[in-house]
């Protein structure tokens, strides 16, 4: 089955409009701070949620609101979480209102999502004042989406946003997403957010299933600082307007609408992790030879969550002792004496550890093959043929700087 | 019952002699790198070492060495882990040996650590030519002591020592203990070594049920970067010199025994805590409140494992949403709205959540709470009367810096 790339995000598909605009939440003007993307006719929905106790009042509102399966927008803003503040739920709630009051769409049928801030009141006023701008800006042209990507970003340094064109039984449908990274604008959470719509035609059990499975290999491999959000959500919306007959079952259908999903899922988190809060580099494990999917999963996790790992990957420094470190205390059940380890990139590769005990390695090309912008630590368990991946980024001065300032 | 802090460390109790020199492990001349600790006679022995799958060889040695609970000496490089090397156990058991061969101490009653570069091949040559000056100048001195906590440093900026006094059944006891932090020298591991000695007599099956108990408390509740090192072992050796009856069971005078080893390793942990790599401040989270201790644990040992809170530390931010992420991504099964949040310090304290929501409080009061450099976060979870105690550090562009140097 091919998976094509292609322009836009998540106006690709087709029937889904989009816009975002600076309403006034976030100080800066100059920084949007509400986006909307709404379907045409409702749409299977489902989402997948941060594990934290405490989360975001949104989320439990949009949890509510796609109870039966069927959604028809996203609503969300930047620059406050809307999380831990006594009356969350409250606005969270009049913010699906006014979508309904502006567009006609079903208050029940929204999803809607808030990052930035946390602790701190929001007030519904800018939202209310924006709305007018923000629905008669909606359209379905890559702009669109870009202003959306645009809307929800927080610290990111570039939007995310990603569109594929598969086919199912022959049938070319589509499929775009946007999402936004780790970024920390005092005093508020890294907050992971992930809006993803496509035209294919799938029942809600389904596209639920699809995502739940996903996740597991995407989203929950993605580590920047290994702060579990309170706000975390990915969410999709299936408009069924491709035309393909929906997709109620396992098959090969099914299996085409994953791959096609975790190929957007995929490109979202490699482009996450790179932009991690203040990282310069990509940092990606590939662990392969495993017994079974956990342990390379395990290994693969505990490899890109390393601090001194991190830190050491930020100064282009092959300290492999601290991966077989990082193996060690995974908790994964393995045997540290078959571990074989390299690191990758453009530049090269290095061999710089056999049956779990260092080789000789020239400095030059290890410092050569680290410098790159994009490093793969891979290992090779020897155990198995099981394979994962995890995707990180380094620890930089720039992640105290932006963590540890001042309220300003 | 009372514990006096008093002067020294190892070299306290009766009947221990120490001595530290350079034999030239580390290139800095200034460096001390091999230290020596031994008791006139043979002593309950006990340990506990790291969890990590990865184990450096002297660990092994050191398990073997005291598996019949009895022991009479430390010996401790710096400057080479000798962790993931092929040769490691046989240097190990070499380091014994020499032991054996400058002091007649029996190599099999010989506790055997190492910590520093991992990776790299450890040559005996440079001890073999040090014994001679080190047991020349074992001593029983607090300078003894001194120069043998110096000659287990890697990067720490202060030694890490302590001694106290304490009475079993009337008879006057004496505890000490030195102890090394986290500190990397490229291309290290950070790893943690403690040496306890006392003149109370304990029996070996005693005295480690006492370490495993207390460290549950003290050494697993300290975090600097949440990397479980390959090299970490606590040790102590107990040579009965006091002349109290030996405790065999447990009692009164085991208890008077794990609060006067408690008093010891706690001390030890805030000192590494405080001087972790690039630290500029202790953290400490207190927690209380808890329906079990076990909760209590999890909550506080999350909270100073935040990499998010630990760099709002370090810019003195009183950032109290990153405290309740923390608790809330950590496992325990607590009721987030009923949790008080306060931060704690010489300079007064600052309430910043009530059941579970932000509280107005002044920035300017919670500025120069956390200015100082001893910081408590005070979490009370209002579920019941169990509490613990955490220990870590802020997180600073010295860590990044002193973790992400190039190899020179």
């Amino acid at each position: 089955m091919i998976i094509n790339f292609i322009n836009g995000g998540v106006c690709a598909p087709k029937g889904f409009k989009a816009s975002g605009i600076h309403c006034g939440i976030r100080k800066n003007q100059t920084k949007k701070d509400l986006a909307l993307i709404v379907s045409e006719n409702i749409c299977s929905a489902a989402a997948v949620y941060t594990q934290n106790l405490v989360k975001g009042a949104p989320i439990h509102v949009t949890k509510e609101n796609i109870s039966d399966g069927k959604a028809q927008c996203f609503i969300c803003n930047s620059g406050n979480a809307n999380t831990c503040n006594a009356n969350g739920i409250e606005i969270a709630e009049g913010m699906c209102s006014l979508v309904e009051q502006f567009t006609g769409i079903d208050a029940k049928n929204v999803i809607v999502a808030s990052t930035g801030v946390i602790g701190q009141p929001l007030s519904l006023a800018p939202i209310a004042a924006g709305m007018d701008e923000l629905v008669s800006l909606l359209g379905d042209k890559d702009e669109n989406s870009d202003a959306a990507a645009r809307s929800i970003m927080t610290t990111d340094t570039v939007k995310k946003e990603v569109a594929v064109s598969f086919e199912i039984n022959g049938v070319q449908c589509r499929m775009g997403g946007i999402s936004k990274g780790s970024g920390m604008i005092h005093p508020n959470m890294a907050t992971m957010l992930a809006f993803i719509t496509t035209d294919a035609a799938i029942s809600p059990q389904m596209l639920q299933k699809a995502i739940k499975e996903d996740v597991s290999d995407t989203f929950n491999m993605l580590s920047i600082d290994g702060d579990t959000s309170t706000n975390d959500m990915l969410s999709v919306l299936a408009n069924g307007m491709a035309g393909n007959e929906e997709i109620s079952a396992e098959g090969v259908a099914f299996e085409a609408f994953k791959k096609a999903l975790n190929a957007v899922t995929g490109r979202l988190c490699r482009m996450m992790a790179k932009d991690g809060e203040g990282a310069t580099k990509l940092l990606e494990c590939k662990t392969v030879g495993a017994k079974d999917k956990l342990t390379a999963k395990t290994v693969a996790k505990s490899v890109v969550c390393s601090t001194l790992l991190k830190a050491a990957i930020f100064g282009s420094d092959a300290n492999w002792g601290r991966v077989l470190c990082a193996i060690g205390y995974s908790g994964a059940d393995l045997d540290i004496n078959k571990i074989d380890v390299s690191f990758l990139s453009a530049a090269g590769t290095v061999n710089v550890c056999k049956n779990g005990s260092g080789v000789d390695f020239s400095e030059e090309i290890a410092k050569k093959v680290l410098s790159e912008d994009e490093i793969t630590v891979f290992v090779n368990l020897n155990s198995g043929d099981h394979e994962a991946v995890a995707w990180g980024c380094d620890l930089t001065y720039d992640y105290v700087k932006i963590n540890g300032d001042y309220r300003t």
